[in-house]
Protein backbone atom coordinates (compact mmCIF):
# COMPACT_ATOMS: atom_id res chain seq x y z
CA UNK A 1 0.00 0.00 0.00
CA UNK A 2 1.54 3.11 -1.19
CA UNK A 3 -0.28 5.99 1.62
CA UNK A 4 0.71 8.52 -1.10
CA UNK A 5 -1.96 6.96 -3.40
CA UNK A 6 -4.97 6.93 -0.68
CA UNK A 7 -7.06 9.96 0.93
CA UNK A 8 -6.17 9.55 4.79
CA UNK A 9 -9.58 8.90 5.59
CA UNK A 10 -9.67 5.36 2.91
CA UNK A 11 -6.57 4.79 4.80
CA UNK A 12 -8.08 4.34 7.83
CA UNK A 13 -10.81 2.51 6.74
CA UNK A 14 -8.88 0.00 4.81
CA UNK A 15 -6.08 -0.48 7.28
CA UNK A 16 -7.53 -0.07 10.99
CA UNK A 17 -3.99 -1.02 11.95
CA UNK A 18 -2.71 2.62 10.96
CA UNK A 19 -2.18 5.09 13.92
CA UNK A 20 -2.41 8.69 12.85
CA UNK A 21 0.19 10.99 15.12
CA UNK A 22 -0.30 14.40 15.45
CA UNK A 23 3.12 16.49 15.67
CA UNK A 24 3.98 20.28 16.54
CA UNK A 25 6.48 21.32 15.11
CA UNK A 26 8.96 24.41 15.18
CA UNK A 27 11.07 25.48 12.23
CA UNK A 28 13.42 27.87 10.77
CA UNK A 29 12.31 28.04 7.07
CA UNK A 30 15.76 29.98 5.80
CA UNK A 31 17.14 26.69 3.89
CA UNK A 32 13.92 25.55 2.45
CA UNK A 33 11.67 25.93 -0.77
CA UNK A 34 8.58 25.58 1.71
CA UNK A 35 6.56 23.17 3.56
CA UNK A 36 5.86 21.37 0.01
CA UNK A 37 7.80 18.84 -1.22
CA UNK A 38 9.16 20.41 -4.81
CA UNK A 39 12.16 19.62 -7.75
CA UNK A 40 13.27 22.98 -6.77
CA UNK A 41 15.12 22.59 -3.92
CA UNK A 42 15.01 20.67 -0.52
CA UNK A 43 11.29 20.76 1.67
CA UNK A 44 10.04 20.69 4.95
CA UNK A 45 8.17 17.98 4.28
CA UNK A 46 10.56 15.91 2.24
CA UNK A 47 12.88 16.21 5.39
CA UNK A 48 10.52 14.93 7.96
CA UNK A 49 9.42 12.15 5.81
CA UNK A 50 12.57 11.36 5.43
CA UNK A 51 13.24 11.15 8.79
CA UNK A 52 9.98 9.15 9.61
CA UNK A 53 11.38 6.66 7.10
CA UNK A 54 14.35 6.13 8.71
CA UNK A 55 12.58 5.56 12.22
CA UNK A 56 9.68 3.84 11.10
CA UNK A 57 11.33 1.81 8.06
CA UNK A 58 7.87 3.17 6.52
CA UNK A 59 6.97 5.39 3.26
CA UNK A 60 5.48 8.30 5.24
CA UNK A 61 3.54 11.13 4.05
CA UNK A 62 3.30 13.98 6.19
CA UNK A 63 0.05 16.56 5.79
CA UNK A 64 0.31 19.87 6.91
CA UNK A 65 -2.40 22.39 8.56
CA UNK A 66 -1.33 24.14 5.39
CA UNK A 67 1.84 25.34 3.35
CA UNK A 68 3.94 27.78 3.96
CA UNK A 69 6.59 29.47 1.93
CA UNK A 70 10.18 29.53 1.23
CA UNK A 71 11.78 31.63 3.93
CA UNK A 72 8.49 31.14 5.98
CA UNK A 73 9.06 30.38 9.92
CA UNK A 74 6.72 28.04 12.09
CA UNK A 75 6.70 28.14 16.05
CA UNK A 76 3.78 25.45 15.94
CA UNK A 77 3.10 24.12 12.53
CA UNK A 78 0.70 20.83 12.45
CA UNK A 79 1.86 17.56 11.14
CA UNK A 80 -0.05 14.18 10.84
CA UNK A 81 0.94 10.77 9.45
CA UNK A 82 -0.73 7.47 9.40
CA UNK A 83 2.20 4.78 10.69
CA UNK A 84 1.31 0.99 11.43
CA UNK A 85 4.53 1.56 14.18
CA UNK A 86 3.93 0.86 17.83
CA UNK A 87 6.22 3.44 18.90
CA UNK A 88 5.07 6.03 21.62
CA UNK A 89 4.30 9.65 20.64
CA UNK A 90 6.85 10.62 23.24
CA UNK A 91 9.75 8.03 21.47
CA UNK A 92 8.27 9.42 18.01
CA UNK A 93 9.69 13.10 19.57
CA UNK A 94 12.66 12.13 20.56
CA UNK A 95 13.38 10.12 17.97
CA UNK A 96 12.68 12.68 15.52
CA UNK A 97 14.65 15.63 17.60
CA UNK A 98 17.74 13.59 17.65
CA UNK A 99 17.23 13.02 13.18
CA UNK A 100 15.94 15.91 11.74
CA UNK A 101 18.08 18.91 10.50
CA UNK A 102 19.63 21.56 13.39
CA UNK A 103 16.48 23.66 11.65
CA UNK A 104 13.27 21.49 12.09
CA UNK A 105 12.33 20.28 15.85
CA UNK A 106 9.18 18.25 17.03
CA UNK A 107 7.50 20.40 20.17
CA UNK A 108 5.45 18.22 20.75
CA UNK A 109 3.50 14.40 19.96
CA UNK A 110 0.64 12.71 20.40
CA UNK A 111 -2.04 10.14 18.98
CA UNK A 112 -4.15 12.26 16.91
CA UNK A 113 -7.95 11.93 17.19
CA UNK A 114 -9.70 9.23 15.09
CA UNK A 115 -10.23 10.74 11.56
CA UNK A 116 -8.28 13.73 12.18
CA UNK A 117 -7.41 15.81 8.99
CA UNK A 118 -4.34 18.79 9.90
CA UNK A 119 -5.66 20.80 6.92
CA UNK A 120 -9.79 19.84 6.59
CA UNK A 121 -10.47 20.25 10.48
CA UNK A 122 -8.06 23.48 11.41
CA UNK A 123 -10.13 25.86 12.60
CA UNK A 124 -7.91 28.69 13.78
CA UNK A 125 -4.61 29.70 12.51
CA UNK A 126 -2.05 32.31 13.99
CA UNK A 127 0.27 34.16 12.37
CA UNK A 128 3.19 36.47 13.78
CA UNK A 129 5.15 38.80 11.51
CA UNK A 130 8.16 40.66 12.80
CA UNK A 131 9.48 43.74 11.71
CA UNK A 132 12.92 44.99 12.83
CA UNK A 133 12.79 49.22 12.64
CA UNK A 134 16.25 50.30 13.81
CA UNK A 135 18.65 51.96 12.12
CA UNK A 136 21.50 49.13 12.53
CA UNK A 137 20.89 45.98 11.31
CA UNK A 138 20.51 42.71 13.10
CA UNK A 139 23.09 40.01 12.58
CA UNK A 140 21.27 37.59 14.71
CA UNK A 141 18.04 38.28 13.68
CA UNK A 142 18.56 38.72 9.65
CA UNK A 143 16.58 36.02 8.66
CA UNK A 144 13.86 35.94 11.61
CA UNK A 145 12.40 39.89 10.73
CA UNK A 146 11.80 42.41 7.96
CA UNK A 147 14.35 45.26 8.75
CA UNK A 148 12.40 47.99 7.70
CA UNK A 149 15.04 51.07 7.33
CA UNK A 150 12.80 54.07 9.07
CA UNK A 151 10.88 54.12 12.11
CA UNK A 152 7.37 53.22 12.42
CA UNK A 153 4.24 54.48 14.55
CA UNK A 154 3.36 51.03 15.85
CA UNK A 155 0.15 52.45 17.76
CA UNK A 156 -1.22 53.83 14.26
CA UNK A 157 -0.19 50.12 12.94
CA UNK A 158 -2.35 48.78 15.78
CA UNK A 159 -5.35 51.57 15.08
CA UNK A 160 -5.35 50.77 11.27
CA UNK A 161 -5.32 46.78 11.92
CA UNK A 162 -8.43 46.52 13.61
CA UNK A 163 -10.71 48.04 11.11
CA UNK A 164 -10.03 44.77 9.60
CA UNK A 165 -11.71 42.25 12.56
CA UNK A 166 -14.38 40.70 11.87
CA UNK A 167 -16.12 38.62 8.97
CA UNK A 168 -14.80 40.40 5.24
CA UNK A 169 -14.19 39.90 1.68
CA UNK A 170 -10.05 39.90 1.78
CA UNK A 171 -9.69 39.80 -1.71
CA UNK A 172 -7.27 43.02 -1.91
CA UNK A 173 -4.90 41.27 0.31
CA UNK A 174 -4.87 38.12 -2.20
CA UNK A 175 -2.34 37.32 -4.51
CA UNK A 176 -3.51 35.50 -8.07
CA UNK A 177 -2.27 32.32 -7.28
CA UNK A 178 -4.11 29.90 -5.76
CA UNK A 179 -7.59 30.59 -6.47
CA UNK A 180 -9.92 29.75 -3.68
CA UNK A 181 -13.62 29.30 -4.04
CA UNK A 182 -14.04 32.35 -1.72
CA UNK A 183 -12.13 35.42 -0.29
CA UNK A 184 -14.09 35.86 2.73
CA UNK A 185 -12.39 35.54 5.91
CA UNK A 186 -12.53 36.16 9.44
CA UNK A 187 -10.36 37.84 11.29
CA UNK A 188 -10.90 37.24 15.69
CA UNK A 189 -7.71 38.99 16.94
CA UNK A 190 -4.78 41.46 15.06
CA UNK A 191 -2.62 43.48 16.57
CA UNK A 192 0.63 45.63 16.20
CA UNK A 193 2.77 45.89 19.26
CA UNK A 194 6.40 47.08 19.51
CA UNK A 195 8.69 45.08 22.39
CA UNK A 196 9.35 46.93 25.56
CA UNK A 197 12.88 46.71 25.97
CA UNK A 198 15.98 45.82 25.19
CA UNK A 199 13.27 44.61 21.98
CA UNK A 200 12.02 48.06 21.43
CA UNK A 201 13.39 48.34 17.92
CA UNK A 202 10.78 45.22 17.02
CA UNK A 203 6.94 45.48 16.38
CA UNK A 204 5.18 42.23 16.41
CA UNK A 205 2.08 42.07 13.89
CA UNK A 206 -0.66 39.15 15.02
CA UNK A 207 -3.48 38.20 13.41
CA UNK A 208 -5.99 35.18 14.10
CA UNK A 209 -8.33 33.67 11.35
CA UNK A 210 -10.39 31.23 10.81
CA UNK A 211 -7.92 31.21 7.33
CA UNK A 212 -5.76 32.82 4.99
CA UNK A 213 -5.89 33.57 1.33
CA UNK A 214 -1.81 33.17 -0.21
CA UNK A 215 0.24 36.02 0.63
CA UNK A 216 -2.54 37.66 2.80
CA UNK A 217 -0.61 38.44 5.92
CA UNK A 218 2.35 39.39 4.02
CA UNK A 219 0.47 41.63 2.06
CA UNK A 220 -1.50 43.30 5.04
CA UNK A 221 2.14 44.22 6.93
CA UNK A 222 2.98 45.81 3.72
CA UNK A 223 -0.15 47.91 3.51
CA UNK A 224 0.13 48.74 7.51
CA UNK A 225 4.08 50.15 7.10
CA UNK A 226 2.55 52.64 5.10
CA UNK A 227 0.73 53.76 7.67
CA UNK A 228 3.35 53.49 10.18
CA UNK A 229 5.84 55.68 7.70
CA UNK A 230 2.94 58.21 8.14
CA UNK A 231 2.18 57.90 4.28
CA UNK A 232 -1.31 57.03 4.68
CA UNK A 233 -4.10 57.58 7.08
CA UNK A 234 -5.29 55.09 9.42
CA UNK A 235 -8.40 54.57 7.93
CA UNK A 236 -6.88 53.55 4.62
CA UNK A 237 -6.31 49.85 5.27
CA UNK A 238 -9.75 49.66 6.23
CA UNK A 239 -10.50 51.11 2.41
CA UNK A 240 -8.09 49.01 1.01
CA UNK A 241 -10.37 46.18 1.83
CA UNK A 242 -13.15 47.50 0.76
CA UNK A 243 -11.89 48.31 -3.10
CA UNK A 244 -11.06 44.01 -3.41
CA UNK A 245 -8.92 44.97 -5.41
CA UNK A 246 -4.82 43.69 -5.13
CA UNK A 247 -3.48 46.66 -6.60
CA UNK A 248 -5.11 49.02 -3.46
CA UNK A 249 -3.05 47.36 -1.07
CA UNK A 250 0.50 48.04 -0.22
CA UNK A 251 3.29 46.00 -1.35
CA UNK A 252 3.67 41.76 -0.16
CA UNK A 253 6.08 42.01 3.04
CA UNK A 254 9.45 39.67 2.58
CA UNK A 255 8.76 35.86 3.71
CA UNK A 256 11.11 35.97 6.50
CA UNK A 257 9.56 37.94 8.53
CA UNK A 258 6.50 35.37 9.24
CA UNK A 259 5.79 32.73 11.48
CA UNK A 260 2.43 30.42 11.77
CA UNK A 261 2.12 30.26 15.30
CA UNK A 262 -0.36 27.58 15.85
CA UNK A 263 -3.58 26.31 14.73
CA UNK A 264 -6.77 25.08 16.87
CA UNK A 265 -8.72 22.23 15.72
CA UNK A 266 -12.19 21.48 17.05
CA UNK B 1 52.55 52.04 1.52
CA UNK B 2 51.07 48.67 2.47
CA UNK B 3 49.83 49.34 5.63
CA UNK B 4 50.37 45.55 6.52
CA UNK B 5 54.05 46.16 6.60
CA UNK B 6 54.11 48.69 9.08
CA UNK B 7 52.74 48.87 12.88
CA UNK B 8 50.39 51.19 12.96
CA UNK B 9 52.27 53.32 15.19
CA UNK B 10 54.82 53.92 12.68
CA UNK B 11 52.30 54.79 10.11
CA UNK B 12 50.71 57.24 12.63
CA UNK B 13 54.24 59.03 12.54
CA UNK B 14 55.46 58.45 9.14
CA UNK B 15 52.03 59.47 7.62
CA UNK B 16 50.52 62.25 9.89
CA UNK B 17 47.21 62.64 7.87
CA UNK B 18 46.27 59.04 8.51
CA UNK B 19 42.91 59.23 10.51
CA UNK B 20 42.43 56.20 12.69
CA UNK B 21 38.63 54.96 13.22
CA UNK B 22 37.42 52.83 15.86
CA UNK B 23 34.07 50.34 15.01
CA UNK B 24 32.00 48.51 17.48
CA UNK B 25 30.94 45.52 15.45
CA UNK B 26 28.24 42.46 15.96
CA UNK B 27 28.61 39.14 14.13
CA UNK B 28 27.58 36.14 13.78
CA UNK B 29 30.23 34.15 13.35
CA UNK B 30 28.57 31.01 12.31
CA UNK B 31 29.70 31.19 8.69
CA UNK B 32 33.75 32.08 9.70
CA UNK B 33 36.60 30.92 10.60
CA UNK B 34 37.11 33.24 12.66
CA UNK B 35 37.94 36.86 13.06
CA UNK B 36 41.53 36.47 11.94
CA UNK B 37 42.13 35.80 7.94
CA UNK B 38 42.86 32.26 7.17
CA UNK B 39 43.60 30.02 4.27
CA UNK B 40 41.36 27.65 5.13
CA UNK B 41 37.81 29.87 4.36
CA UNK B 42 36.34 32.59 4.92
CA UNK B 43 37.32 34.61 8.18
CA UNK B 44 35.47 38.44 9.32
CA UNK B 45 38.14 40.69 9.07
CA UNK B 46 38.74 39.67 5.61
CA UNK B 47 35.17 40.47 5.15
CA UNK B 48 35.41 43.81 6.52
CA UNK B 49 38.87 44.83 4.97
CA UNK B 50 36.68 44.07 1.63
CA UNK B 51 34.34 46.13 2.25
CA UNK B 52 37.32 48.89 3.34
CA UNK B 53 38.38 48.69 0.58
CA UNK B 54 35.39 48.94 -1.49
CA UNK B 55 34.31 52.26 0.74
CA UNK B 56 37.87 53.89 0.48
CA UNK B 57 39.53 52.53 -2.46
CA UNK B 58 42.41 51.95 -0.38
CA UNK B 59 44.18 48.27 1.33
CA UNK B 60 43.27 48.83 4.94
CA UNK B 61 44.36 46.52 7.63
CA UNK B 62 41.80 46.41 10.37
CA UNK B 63 42.98 45.14 14.12
CA UNK B 64 40.35 43.65 16.15
CA UNK B 65 40.71 43.50 20.04
CA UNK B 66 40.87 39.93 19.58
CA UNK B 67 40.67 36.90 17.92
CA UNK B 68 37.10 34.74 18.36
CA UNK B 69 37.20 31.56 17.07
CA UNK B 70 35.36 29.83 13.89
CA UNK B 71 31.72 29.66 15.43
CA UNK B 72 32.35 32.41 17.84
CA UNK B 73 29.87 35.69 17.66
CA UNK B 74 30.51 39.11 18.76
CA UNK B 75 27.85 41.98 20.22
CA UNK B 76 30.93 44.29 20.87
CA UNK B 77 33.98 43.60 19.40
CA UNK B 78 36.26 46.51 18.75
CA UNK B 79 38.08 47.31 15.63
CA UNK B 80 40.44 49.90 14.36
CA UNK B 81 41.43 50.95 11.43
CA UNK B 82 43.58 53.47 9.27
CA UNK B 83 42.36 55.47 6.62
CA UNK B 84 43.60 58.59 4.09
CA UNK B 85 39.57 58.91 3.63
CA UNK B 86 37.63 62.34 4.95
CA UNK B 87 34.90 60.30 5.39
CA UNK B 88 33.30 61.07 8.41
CA UNK B 89 32.50 58.02 11.20
CA UNK B 90 28.74 58.19 10.97
CA UNK B 91 29.08 58.01 6.78
CA UNK B 92 31.54 54.83 7.37
CA UNK B 93 29.04 53.28 10.08
CA UNK B 94 25.83 53.80 6.81
CA UNK B 95 28.31 52.41 4.27
CA UNK B 96 29.73 49.55 5.75
CA UNK B 97 26.20 48.47 7.10
CA UNK B 98 25.15 48.44 3.76
CA UNK B 99 28.17 47.04 2.29
CA UNK B 100 29.05 44.33 4.62
CA UNK B 101 27.64 40.17 4.43
CA UNK B 102 24.53 40.67 6.48
CA UNK B 103 25.80 38.34 9.43
CA UNK B 104 28.50 41.69 10.31
CA UNK B 105 26.98 45.05 11.56
CA UNK B 106 28.29 48.34 12.88
CA UNK B 107 26.74 48.75 15.90
CA UNK B 108 28.44 52.58 16.35
CA UNK B 109 31.69 54.15 15.00
CA UNK B 110 33.67 57.07 16.15
CA UNK B 111 36.96 58.95 15.46
CA UNK B 112 39.47 57.08 17.43
CA UNK B 113 42.28 58.69 20.24
CA UNK B 114 45.57 59.48 19.02
CA UNK B 115 47.64 56.28 18.74
CA UNK B 116 44.83 53.93 20.09
CA UNK B 117 45.11 50.09 19.36
CA UNK B 118 42.37 47.54 19.96
CA UNK B 119 44.56 45.33 21.64
CA UNK B 120 47.51 46.77 23.54
CA UNK B 121 45.02 49.70 25.16
CA UNK B 122 42.13 46.78 26.42
CA UNK B 123 41.71 46.90 29.79
CA UNK B 124 38.52 44.62 30.37
CA UNK B 125 36.20 42.75 28.13
CA UNK B 126 33.27 40.63 28.84
CA UNK B 127 32.32 37.68 27.40
CA UNK B 128 28.77 35.97 27.80
CA UNK B 129 28.17 31.99 27.17
CA UNK B 130 24.96 30.82 26.46
CA UNK B 131 23.45 27.32 27.51
CA UNK B 132 19.99 26.16 26.07
CA UNK B 133 18.96 23.31 28.34
CA UNK B 134 14.98 22.74 27.55
CA UNK B 135 14.58 19.20 26.18
CA UNK B 136 13.13 20.48 22.44
CA UNK B 137 15.47 21.79 19.94
CA UNK B 138 15.69 25.67 19.82
CA UNK B 139 15.43 26.09 15.86
CA UNK B 140 16.07 29.66 15.77
CA UNK B 141 18.88 29.60 18.68
CA UNK B 142 20.50 26.44 17.84
CA UNK B 143 23.65 28.51 16.19
CA UNK B 144 23.93 30.98 19.32
CA UNK B 145 23.59 28.64 22.47
CA UNK B 146 24.86 25.33 23.37
CA UNK B 147 22.16 22.62 23.60
CA UNK B 148 22.49 20.96 26.74
CA UNK B 149 20.10 17.81 26.64
CA UNK B 150 19.54 17.77 30.34
CA UNK B 151 18.53 20.33 33.40
CA UNK B 152 20.88 22.60 34.86
CA UNK B 153 21.13 24.16 38.57
CA UNK B 154 21.75 27.90 37.59
CA UNK B 155 22.17 28.26 41.24
CA UNK B 156 24.46 25.96 41.96
CA UNK B 157 26.67 26.91 39.10
CA UNK B 158 26.72 30.86 40.00
CA UNK B 159 27.80 29.36 43.32
CA UNK B 160 30.81 27.80 42.31
CA UNK B 161 31.44 30.28 39.66
CA UNK B 162 32.02 33.39 42.27
CA UNK B 163 35.22 31.16 43.56
CA UNK B 164 36.60 32.17 40.32
CA UNK B 165 36.88 36.00 41.59
CA UNK B 166 39.98 37.73 41.80
CA UNK B 167 43.44 37.42 40.63
CA UNK B 168 44.49 33.60 40.00
CA UNK B 169 46.53 31.80 37.79
CA UNK B 170 44.15 30.27 35.27
CA UNK B 171 46.03 27.82 33.27
CA UNK B 172 43.86 24.86 34.27
CA UNK B 173 41.38 26.66 31.21
CA UNK B 174 43.82 27.50 28.83
CA UNK B 175 44.70 25.11 25.63
CA UNK B 176 48.23 24.99 25.18
CA UNK B 177 48.11 27.45 22.13
CA UNK B 178 49.14 29.72 22.61
CA UNK B 179 51.59 29.74 25.09
CA UNK B 180 51.23 33.28 26.97
CA UNK B 181 53.88 35.08 29.18
CA UNK B 182 51.49 34.50 32.11
CA UNK B 183 48.64 32.68 32.76
CA UNK B 184 47.21 35.03 35.62
CA UNK B 185 44.10 36.93 35.06
CA UNK B 186 41.82 38.80 37.47
CA UNK B 187 38.41 38.56 37.10
CA UNK B 188 35.99 41.07 38.10
CA UNK B 189 32.76 40.27 37.87
CA UNK B 190 31.05 36.60 36.95
CA UNK B 191 27.75 35.16 37.10
CA UNK B 192 25.49 32.00 35.80
CA UNK B 193 21.77 33.51 35.87
CA UNK B 194 18.64 31.74 34.61
CA UNK B 195 17.12 33.93 32.22
CA UNK B 196 13.45 34.96 33.76
CA UNK B 197 10.42 33.21 31.43
CA UNK B 198 9.45 32.63 28.47
CA UNK B 199 13.22 32.04 28.46
CA UNK B 200 13.36 30.08 31.17
CA UNK B 201 15.40 27.21 29.39
CA UNK B 202 18.44 29.53 28.82
CA UNK B 203 21.04 30.12 31.31
CA UNK B 204 23.32 33.51 31.22
CA UNK B 205 27.48 32.61 32.27
CA UNK B 206 28.92 36.17 31.50
CA UNK B 207 32.49 36.77 32.72
CA UNK B 208 34.22 39.80 33.11
CA UNK B 209 38.50 40.09 33.21
CA UNK B 210 41.54 41.60 32.50
CA UNK B 211 42.17 39.59 29.90
CA UNK B 212 41.33 35.80 28.79
CA UNK B 213 43.92 32.58 28.11
CA UNK B 214 42.90 30.85 25.11
CA UNK B 215 39.43 28.60 25.11
CA UNK B 216 39.43 29.86 29.22
CA UNK B 217 35.69 30.75 28.70
CA UNK B 218 34.97 27.58 26.77
CA UNK B 219 36.65 25.10 29.45
CA UNK B 220 34.82 27.29 32.42
CA UNK B 221 31.29 26.44 31.02
CA UNK B 222 32.49 23.16 30.80
CA UNK B 223 33.69 23.07 34.33
CA UNK B 224 30.65 24.74 35.21
CA UNK B 225 27.83 22.01 34.15
CA UNK B 226 29.76 19.56 35.96
CA UNK B 227 27.88 21.25 38.94
CA UNK B 228 25.00 22.07 37.74
CA UNK B 229 24.74 18.91 36.47
CA UNK B 230 25.22 17.48 40.17
CA UNK B 231 28.09 15.11 39.15
CA UNK B 232 30.94 18.01 41.12
CA UNK B 233 30.11 19.73 44.16
CA UNK B 234 30.00 23.36 44.16
CA UNK B 235 33.81 23.65 45.61
CA UNK B 236 35.11 21.77 43.14
CA UNK B 237 35.70 24.60 40.23
CA UNK B 238 38.00 26.56 42.92
CA UNK B 239 39.93 23.48 43.31
CA UNK B 240 40.22 23.25 39.36
CA UNK B 241 42.29 26.84 39.30
CA UNK B 242 43.95 25.46 42.33
CA UNK B 243 45.20 22.25 40.82
CA UNK B 244 46.89 24.46 37.55
CA UNK B 245 46.52 21.71 35.64
CA UNK B 246 44.56 21.76 31.76
CA UNK B 247 43.49 17.67 32.52
CA UNK B 248 42.20 19.17 36.20
CA UNK B 249 38.89 21.07 34.24
CA UNK B 250 36.09 20.04 32.45
CA UNK B 251 35.32 19.98 28.79
CA UNK B 252 35.87 22.53 26.02
CA UNK B 253 32.25 23.79 25.35
CA UNK B 254 31.45 24.01 21.95
CA UNK B 255 32.14 27.61 20.22
CA UNK B 256 28.68 28.56 19.22
CA UNK B 257 27.78 29.58 22.77
CA UNK B 258 30.18 32.24 23.14
CA UNK B 259 29.33 36.21 22.50
CA UNK B 260 32.41 38.21 23.12
CA UNK B 261 30.20 41.16 24.51
CA UNK B 262 32.00 44.51 25.26
CA UNK B 263 35.89 45.68 25.56
CA UNK B 264 36.66 48.50 27.51
CA UNK B 265 39.91 51.11 27.29
CA UNK B 266 41.67 52.98 29.24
Amino acid sequence: VNPKTLGSKRIAETLPELRSIKLILAYDGTAYVGWQRQRSGPSLQAALERSLARITGEKTHAVASGRTDAGVHALGQVVSFHTQSRLSPEIFQKALNSDLPRDMAVVSAEEAPPGFHAIRHAVRKRYRYVIHDGSNPDVFGRNYAWHYRSRLNAELMHQAARGWLGTHDFRSFESHWPQRRTSVRTIFDVSAVRRPPPDEDRIDFEVQADGFLYNMVRTMVGTLVEVGRGYRPVEWPAEVVAAQLRKAAGMKAPAHGLFLVNVDYE
